[in-house]
């Protein structure tokens, strides 16, 4: 290919729309431009990553024996009615675009194709002789992101290779979801890309376990805790550690766990308290209310206790909610926090946030207008297992000190709500702490179980001439967001620099001078050999500076130059690798003999790590 | 791939769902499943067809130099309001699905792509030098269809190849749309399929020029009409003839042309008229009422004058009032005929519908609510053309007879707003008289003009340093609607029959008897063997009868079936091509010499009509 016919427009400065290098980067070079808020053309160059990452996943897939299929971007709300999920994808905060057609019919625009599978494979398998059976596509998805940003790493339109693979027994079902495991690891390392596998929440997929795989990078918007021994790593979502060890309160429990009262005006905060008396974040019982949001209209509220000095984990907590409630109210939306003003519009007298004790009594919730008459109370294990505590009285500007449980109120369940943090004990060995890093989410896999074969009637007979619901396990991988996440992960201040494995091209001839027609005469020759041989090649035969050239080539990031200049009359061409900016003389006759093995090793993409 | 690893379930019977044979036959055999209203999953199978037809899209378009690319499914309503066919396509007939998204943004999901692309054009084109550039893509599309049906044929959701050029001139368009022409009918023929360029109407798409491909087949919801000499081939849609001479009426205008009276009661039809007199259908001058429908909110009265014995054409019509009024109305949203009920709606009295003469005052509008309060006044070559004639008085049970134009009301231009029929004299030789034929329109290629550009602001500076606005073609090709059309001309009564060269695969191994060590054992070499030398084979490996295997092999219609039954003791096979039948006995060794050499050739597509 010709650069002269790329209808390439590369820009000098920084586009203002992007925030993180790889989408300067991606707009800078050429590789996409914004048609608006999360939605992107996908120029030529793009389009030659994704084919190439295509690729690699059609390959793995198919040596795992995976099927190649296409379902429907267009989805009728009534499947998704059937597996419960259709008002938690389009209400609350809901992440499915929808419409209605000329009939009047709703239809939502697949971000993910569980319920349209599960209805084929309803369909289509009838015995047990049929499994294991894995479905895949490569495809377009849909999201209504609520904040669309960072290019291609949060779209609202975006390809995806979704999976979902179909068994007789868990047992099956594991060992697919162990072959994937491998898979996409294979996957990501041909790609070119250092990616590790923690363990994640399965959120609205749901499901009884699920591993997401991370592009380490600063610009990653998760945060990712694992071991310095390498034998733990999660998504901060899921995350679990032990909490550092509070610091006992002096004096225990006081008036037999009672407490006492404690005047602190105007000290509605941890840290107001914590400057105003002598006591540690580790000592105080934090109270928080919020409000949980239904399918069937439910509005429940939650009184939430954690320790002072610990973070609520929202995806935690809406698990242990949807678990409790879900089987009599359905899907939950949302959890929202409760504020004074949603108090009064419910009718019901202000409440002293905080100074709130997690003794609240329900009778403050009494003549509520929408909501449950009573507190689901939660506490996470740090509070739970307090001895003795500060604690709001339920009163303006009065706390208790040394309130205990079973006095003030039955000592709960301890539940893990807490957001495990950098520096935390680990679980597996207290002797290490969790450490820190960021990555991008390129892949994740689930063990979903049985829910959507059952919702959906998705039987086959078993070997005993019983009808059982099929054990499933499904599998995504972000092929646009893998491609935007590999410049995250290979750059320089020049611009991008591919993996050979999925660069748009291998090898780019610059003509130093188009005028020359020695200079031209050489290009053209090295252009025709290396795509003769199979290399992907450009020939940058624009009639630019040098300099021009030298420094597109590099935005763009064709891993291998070819300079051809005044070298040309005797022969010699430079080769630059564009990782590394090394530079050889060679003579033009050698430059395959050169170049070819390297390009054969490269494609293969990076060895295991 | 191993049969019993395929998810394949084949029917028996036809599915009640499926009106057409190709529909019927992608249904039984296990390609395709209905998930809704025109949205249908493309099995395994259908992928891997749809694959190969797209590879050989990509072939031929890279062959010409467009650069593939991806453009966004999710369109901002933005977008097409300046373009001016937002509400064309989203009113009225429209047929783009939209819908809100969460901030209440109107997107549109894309049945074409020139506002997107030409948006880009804006963006990354700026000077001649750029020019000719072709993007393409292949990519899912969504028309929100009246009536979806005949499976891929005409379905809500279908993958199409769309791809639009970019020009400094007209010439260099027509450069490049003749390429288009070509390139299409070598596609068409290596997918296997006997396909005719046919004039075509633009329709929302625009333009001054389109031609379409269509598969002939009796099956197709489109009538072709051509000349025995091959010249000339249309849509009806578009198609233009010589109309059959009238008979004269015989004593011409009576009273200078006002005609006399006729007492008609009760013969409000042309029929009715042409049994109660002596008159021919070619004698009467036929008036019809139409109401169009503008984007601007305008509605306009339409008075259309036919000759009796014609049909009006209603593509022709559209054109036609486009042309006159959307320079002050906009987008012409439908024309739908006047009805006694719509008239009494807008608070008029009522017309002699059955008895209208083409002199019908516009004083009869005077006083409508919404309507424009005079006629449009259009009539059709055979109408305009008459010299005395038939024609109701205006008021019920009456006529004139031997009316004639410049007494009644001035003669109208003369229009062509009539529908072509078969056995109509071809206008470039009228000694030939058009034949109808049926087809799958499979192809549209389009020269669009500056009207995108235009309305877009897609301009380029020119040689001498102007500003001008871009010239542009844009072409496309049904690719899931080419698979059915492929089915449509290649089946027979056991299924279907795959050209080679877009076959899911090209050999099936049926092991008559699995259970027999010796046959599975040589089953299993051949399709090690024909893998390994490229050939894309099958293995029906499944325990099932060999009468079963057989059937299901002649229904998926793969073109190669090597049957392994009892001869595999002596080393015998039987070969069999599923296109006539054909069958061979050869010893297995033989196999690969006599086969791979077909397939070679078959893998070509078929040679030039």
């Amino acid at each position: 290919m010709r650069v002269s016919r790329l209808m390439l427009v590369t820009l000098r400065d920084d586009p203002a729309e992007a925030e993180i290098l790889s989408h300067k980067l991606l707009l800078r070079a050429g590789y996409i431009r914004r048609l608006g808020s999360g939605i992107y053309a996908y120029l030529p160059l793009l389009w030659r990553v994704l084919q190439k990452v295509k690729a690699i996943v059609r390959q793995e897939m198919e040596a795992t024996g995976a099927l190649e299929t296409l379902l429907p971007q267009l989805q009728p709300a009534e499947l998704w009615q059937r597996s419960g999920r259709w008002s938690g994808y389009t209400a609350g905060e809901g992440i499915m675009f929808h419409l209605e057609d000329r009939q009047g019919r709703e239809l939502g625009l697949g971000p993910t194709h569980e319920e349209v599978v599960t209805v084929l494979a309803a369909d289509l398998l009838r015995s047990y002789r049929q499994l294991p059976v894995h479905l895949y596509q490569i495809q377009t998805k849909f999201r209504d992101e609520i904040r669309p940003r960072f290019g291609l790493m949060r779209g609202r339109e975006f390809i995806m290779k979704d999976g979902y693979s179909f068994h007789a027994d868990e047992a099956c079902l594991r060992r697919t979801y162990g072959a994937m495991d491998q898979a996409y690891s294979r996957i990501f390392r041909r790609c070119g890309l250092r990616a590790v596998a923690v363990e994640a929440d399965s959120g609205a997929i749901g499901g009884s376990a699920s591993q997401e795989f991370m592009v380490t990078a600063e610009a990653g918007e998760d945060l990712i805790l694992s071991s310095p021994d390498g034998r733990y790593a999660a998504n901060q979502e899921r995350a679990s550690a032990l909490a550092p060890e509070p610091r006992p309160l002096i004096g225990g429990p006081r008036l037999a766990g009672a407490g006492e009262l404690l005047s602190t005006p105007g000290q509605g905060t941890i840290e107001a308290l914590v400057q105003a008396h002598d006591v540690d974040a580790s000592q105080i019982l934090k109270v928080l209310l919020l409000l949980a949001r239904f399918d069937d209209g439910a509005e429940l509220p939650l009184l939430v206790s954690l320790r002072g000095d610990q973070q609520l984990n929202s995806v935690k907590l809406a698990n242990v909610v949807s678990a409790s409630c879900s089987p009599s109210h359905g899907t939950l939306l949302e959890i929202v926090p409760l504020s004074e003003e949603a108090v009064a519009r419910e009718g019901l007298a202000p409440l002293p946030f905080g100074y709130l004790g997690p003794d609240l009594a329900d009778a403050c919730l009494a003549g509520a207008r929408r909501w449950t008459p009573a507190f689901l109370r939660l506490a996470d294990a740090t509070a739970a297992e307090l001895d003795a505590f500060v604690c709001g009285a339920n009163q303006l500007d009065q706390h208790r000190l040394g309130a205990a449980w079973g006095a003030l109120c039955p000592r709960p369940e301890a539940l893990d709500l807490r957001a495990a943090q950098p520096g935390d004990r680990c679980r597996h060995d207290p002797g290490q702490c969790l450490e820190a890093s960021r990555g991008i989410e390129v892949g994740h896999i689930f063990q979903l179980g049985r829910r959507y074969a059952t919702a959906l009637g998705a039987t086959v007979s078993t070997e005993c001439g019983s009808e059982e619901a099929l054990w499933m396990g499904c599998y995504g991988i972000g092929v646009s967001r893998l491609a935007q996440a590999a410049v995250e992960q290979h750059h320089d201040a020049s611009g991008i620099c591919w993996p050979t494995a999925i660069a748009p091209f291998e090898v780019i001839v610059v003509v130093a001078n188009t005028g020359e027609p020695l200079q031209l005469a050489l290009g053209e020759r090295l252009y025709a050999e290396l795509t003769a041989a199979g290399a992907e090649t450009l020939l940058d035969d624009r009639s630019e500076r040098a300099g021009v050239k030298f420094k597109d080539a590099d935005l763009i990031g064709i891993p291998w130059r070819v300079v051809v200049g005044r070298g040309a009359a005797d022969g010699q061409v430079e080769l630059v690798q564009r990782a590394g900016s090394q530079r050889t003389d060679l003579a033009a006759d050698g430059l395959l003999d050169h170049l070819l093995p390297r390009l054969t090793a490269e494609r293969r993409g990076l060895p295991a790590a």
